[in-house]
């Protein structure tokens, strides 16, 4: 068993509110309001910036040379690949570039970004890495469990192209190896006495994400 | 005119927003329910904990041994009287140590505490002081400002002690000696070039101050 | 056996390099020069200032509110109490404050502290103990060994008092504290797997305390 | 005047005593014995890893996006091409990557790197550029004041080799970019009030670095 899926068993009901969370559910059928999606597109590149630095401080913090190679990688895919991707895609809904950096962070971003950020500098690896869990992981799942969605009205394909990205065999791949690293960096710093503080990071991270979504539903 | 006063300037709107809030409102006239400033009480001691994280980061950055002193007295003051007040407050409202320390933390407190933290770690030492600035600050400004109201109704006591404690002498000298402090740093580190980013820390602060009071209201 | 006794037998010839070094053995018999002493004293200053920020960024990383405490205690015990001694004791030694703030920073001062500190940052509040346990359990062990020497020379009284600081039961108990408190941080973070990473650390860091004292010798 | 120049003008002594060092007079004419150079290259590796943390944590400190793709360039140059030319390097002096990796550090690598590191963590992006200058753009200047030199002995063709590499354009050019980038940061971050500061920071930095040169030598 995972260090994740150990996690996500010691968490499920906060696990389940947001991996299946209404914004989820609304976008698997096509009846999500097109601006809820829009407002997440937009928050979603500032949350880019964000966790590009969550992985710069991951190079920083790990403790051995493979370690800084897997967060460079990661590093690499969102600031080289995924931000570029995310331009476009915001440009096919009228969102300009220059609308996205100006663009004010919602308390949501500010709260799942920062308390990403701030558990990596207090603690270690491991604590960064099950921080970042529910993000990289949630979002392999979601793609998962809704892969046979046939999401209709307005906005099917927008929303289809979505759970086509993080359930294509790129991204499936990114969330194994990631889950992967963190079962490396576990077999050293992971005791059973500090399962408790490491489960009550994932259930918060988990708790922030949800928020995440409901900031979209809301707008 | 001190920095703070040319933030607050900058951001008169989001300021206001925060340091009129209608929980603030509320609390003057009395009208505040009990369960939503006992639920501000149980979430302001989560806030002191990680606050006090803060100014320990802020004696860890101190350019200065003069900086470290300030930043000492204020963990000190935190740490070793104000952590204990609280729980004699919460005491009077039947909250328990025990239930103040394995109390989940709100989104709302998570999102606050943390942006200030990271803000301090991404930056330098004025950037920590001006996302602190808003609590410290601004709870003095709200005592000021209240500081003839006569709260009535069931909690009348405990909102006028509230009110008596930030508008106390004690609270606000506190309160002027770090906008002092503030203002000496920034005579170092302070330029021009600099201000639209240190006011747009400080306009996030505000913002995630105005949710703290909301996550009372709402509960 | 305390995770210090284990880290001690693991870098046995390294600790005694330090422990055992020709400053401390000169110290003891009086021999060391004066001139050696006076330049350890000074740099010793400065090794302060940087070892209260060590203490304050272990309040800042301590996962618990105890973990805060203990941190705060030994950060006050150095900003408040030690520092003063420090700056009376080299008084006696004709050095004025102001020589001690404005003294260049040997290399040696800089290795040691700059270590510790980024060792921590990186790392957990366990990784930043062992990098502070050389410095805190050594002087305590130091001390005793040489409980019963009797420097002669111009010094001697000198030598004596500094035996008698660190022999004393005051900074003994401070050294037993520290510690038990790794040991109990070593309960919840503490593997097999990571023993070798932190036997490291103290490694490199009782190499660098030996590289203080020859910078004192070699003055 | 670039902020280099000036920081190099107010350190005169101290930056030449660096870059006018024995062991770089002594690699210009030949001179300089083989297991000098060797201990250096050995160091120079473990010194690569912490340089590829200090570009990584600058993309985490990084004010800007723009900065954050300027150090994202730098810690990929190093992490993704430099340390590989190291390796081969190396292995031309029968050093393999195996040896390289269980290197045990020397303290003049620690003092250097771990300074770096540090001061970046306290203060801001532009007290993190002010240490690394004097690597990335010493490196740059030292070549340059060599670039006629001809190496005789029997390393002399390992000696013109370390000079071509860092004399050569693609270096001076990064070093040009990394002087840029620096004034960019100066443009937003720099007082008349901060200089002394940085100015130390500089001083210091230079210190450690001809202390890196010294072990060599010493070997």
């Amino acid at each position: 068993m995972s260090l994740f899926e150990r996690l996500k068993a010691d968490n499920l009901d906060d696990w389940q509110a947001y991996t299946r969370h209404s914004f989820v559910k609304q976008l698997a059928t096509g009846e999500l309001p097109e601006h809820a999606f829009r407002t997440y597109l937009q928050q979603d590149y500032l949350f880019l910036i964000h966790f590009s630095r969550a992985y710069a401080l991951a190079v920083y913090k790990s403790p051995r040379l493979s370690d800084m190679r897997n967060a460079l990688e990661g590093l690499k895919a969102i600031m080289d690949v995924e931000m570029d991707l995310h331009v476009e895609l915001c440009a096919g809904w009228g969102i300009s570039r220059d609308e996205l950096e100006t663009l004010p962070e919602a308390s949501e971003t500010m709260a799942y970004t920062r308390f990403v950020l701030e558990t990596g500098l207090r603690g270690d690896l491991l604590d960064l890495q099950v921080a970042l869990a529910p993000c990289i992981l949630g979002y392999g799942e979601i793609a998962r469990e809704n892969a046979l969605a046939k999401p209709a009205g307005p906005a099917a394909d927008a929303y289809r192209r979505w759970l086509d990205e993080y359930g294509g065999n790129d991204y499936q791949s990114v969330a194994q190896d990631f889950s992967s690293w963190t079962d490396q960096t576990a077999e050293i710093y992971m005791t059973e006495a500090r399962f408790a503080a490491l489960s009550e990071i994932f259930n918060q991270a988990s708790r922030l994400e949800a928020d995440f979504w409901q900031m979209g539903l809301k707008a």
